[in-house]
């Protein structure tokens, strides 16, 4: 374990629940380098730290390497979880954009490689001005950090007599934000990870441990009911084939998380969404996160399809645009992955990509009651039972 | 003093440094009404707590009422500081609205009046797709609130066996950006508001206290030296008639304050700030805010009234469209009063005002090196000496 590693969690990545409410005000120093620390507050399973973090700068690259993993982790690259989710999330990445040019029918993927000292890196691909997406973005990443050991002894409830050294951690993730041109044509966001300590088996107080986290949603201007029927089906389906419990609550998770609280209204119709999940087989999650990713083109393809070429006044693209202004303030305000990736100096352009190329603020806008654009603000408001 | 004043503090009036490095893990309960309390991390001068606090829900009016203080306050409204500081913000109001619509030639300010129960209100001017301005916001308000009594005693120092109660504050500001549309004629911020504690004289550990803060900032997304030198120069006029050292160390103030991290750029050339002000005589900042905010229409008009007609092409439209991208991001991720205002629920459209009518976000944009664009942008990097 290199001394070099610090703590590290870009956006599509996060590992950490992030909070304002602090139940212990200590504050451990982890390593310094490029960037000056930063005093921030994580959360790890259910207990709440401050700790000082910060980043390393990231070195762009040439070339896609074979894999991201360590040496170590390389050696065992086919058999470990960690080396088959980084697999899945490039293969996912690879899919997903082949499958967006396609419909494109045009504009390329710009693809941008980068990797960390202490371990990782990441591709991130952006399609900008085609002729169906606006912006649209697909990233992986991978991340070797260091979480203060206090976080998470409070978290396992192991003896407070045992003083285990920070504990390494691993996290990848594939995160995507895809925002089109049409206003009847909607963006949609997914992101799927995979997170786990690193310590060694017999270090006291400090065992290792595992979680997935991800989720898939749709944001939309109007409303076309056969879509979004449709874009949940596919979503249910997913979740259907592991656990019937999955789809209710994560569509509820969903609805709960993309929340603009200062708005009262969610960003978009949701989806599915959760987080920590490690009370199930390891292997069923690791099939279920690929089945999820997989889902992703299936569930939001055919709609755009329909929807990418139907005529549009002024006034549908400057509502879609009040929508996107609403996506930003979500994002910049509320996302746990970017304001931590902000705070701790991920790579900015990445993290940042999931904005839309262009939005807009009206004072006091407000939609006619009962026109079309009221419904989907309605929807945004009132979470409904699409399936 | 009712017991339904509750912590208030909107954006414009924003009395308190945010900030995540809390010494004090104490929470406080003050009384909730219409809103969910939440966990909020307050300073108080140099010390930071914990405290939950909530917000009234605003009631619209009809009228602009003579003034928005409370009964005791308006009896002696002739003499006090908060008498006469709310008069002259609503002054500089009317004379700063009166000023760009004139200038605009067109477009009318709307206005929206709202009180609060427990007692103070505001007036929001918003004029929108002018000929001028894109959009421009011009705000006044006044707030009654109370914080808990642990930041004001600790802050104070006061022997900690003295239990004093919540401590009530007066709050009274004025708040304004203006947009305009071609990309040559610079956007303005300025913000200049007053703070009182309310606590009876004699009340152990609760003196009453004031201060002053506010600032006006310009943020061009083209660089004309002699605008900006205009522009700092009246702001130092305006300072030099009070103290010889306001105008280095404010304006070294402003382009720390206006710092967007993530970038690590400024969000534009600056100008003056200052906050928690009350080291000089009470009168003599009293004057010189007045001052300040008198200053605002000679410092920024003659700049617009050069530029506004000038031609400009699509890719410098873009440009500036991309800048205003940065002020959605220093004002929803780090601007005190915004961010402050959002969690606490303060009115909503008179917060987000600040935000552009429309903003930009481009993948990895990097300016031409020498290139218009890239000079501004390496002056928001490299703070400059305009005068």
């Amino acid at each position: 374990m290199p001394s070099a590693t610090i703590v590290s969690a870009p956006s599509y990545v996060f590992p950490f629940r992030s909070s304002t409410s602090s139940i212990s005000p200590t504050a451990i120093s982890l390593t310094k380098r490029t960037w000056k620390p930063r005093i921030q507050t994580i959360s790890f399973g259910k207990c709440v730290v401050r700790a000082t973090v910060s980043i390393e700068k990231e070195t762009p690259e040439a070339e896609r390497p074979e894999t991201f993993l360590r040496g170590v982790d390389e050696a065992q690259s086919s058999s470990s979880v960690r080396a088959r989710f980084e697999k899945m999330i490039r293969e996912a990445q690879d899919s997903v954009c082949s499958a967006l040019e396609a419909a494109d029918g045009g504009a390329q993927f710009k693809e941008d490689v980068w990797s960390r000292p202490g371990g990782g890196g990441g591709i991130s691909r952006v399609l900008q001005d085609g002729a169906v997406w606006e912006k649209a973005g697909v990233n992986v990443s991978v991340v070797y950090g260091v979480m203060p050991p206090d976080a998470y002894r409070a978290a396992k409830g192991a003896p407070t007599d045992q003083k285990p050294g920070p504990v390494p951690f691993f996290a990848a993730g594939i995160s995507s934000v895809l925002h089109p041109k049409n206003p009847f044509a909607p963006t949609l966001h997914f992101n799927y990870r995979y997170f786990e300590t690193d310590a060694p088996k017999d270090a006291p107080g400090a065992p290792r441990q595992w979680w997935f986290g991800g989720g898939t949603d749709l944001t939309p201007a109007y409303i076309f009911e056969e879509d979004v029927k449709h874009f949940h089906s596919v979503q249910k389906r997913a979740c259907d084939k592991f656990e019937p419990t999955f789809y209710p609550r994560f569509k509820k998770w969903c609805d709960d998380y993309f929340y603009i609280k200062h708005r009262g209204e969610r960003r978009g119709l949701g989806g599915i969404f959760f987080d920590d999940l490690n009370d199930y087989d390891q292997e069923m999650l690791l099939s279920f996160a690929t089945e999820c990713a997989n889902s992703v083109i299936p569930a939001y393809l055919p709609i755009v399809e329909k929807r990418k070429d139907l005529p549009f006044t002024e006034h549908q693209k400057a509502w879609q645009q009040l929508r996107r202004g609403r996506y930003v303030e979500f994002n910049l305000v509320y996302d746990r992955g970017t304001t931590f990736g902000l705070k701790t100096g991920g790579r900015i352009e990445s993290i940042l990509v999931s904005l839309p190329l262009t939005a807009r603020w009206e004072y006091d806008h407000k939609p006619e009651e009962g026109s079309e654009e009221w419904k989907l603000l309605d929807a945004c408001i009132n979470p409904k039972e699409w399936i």
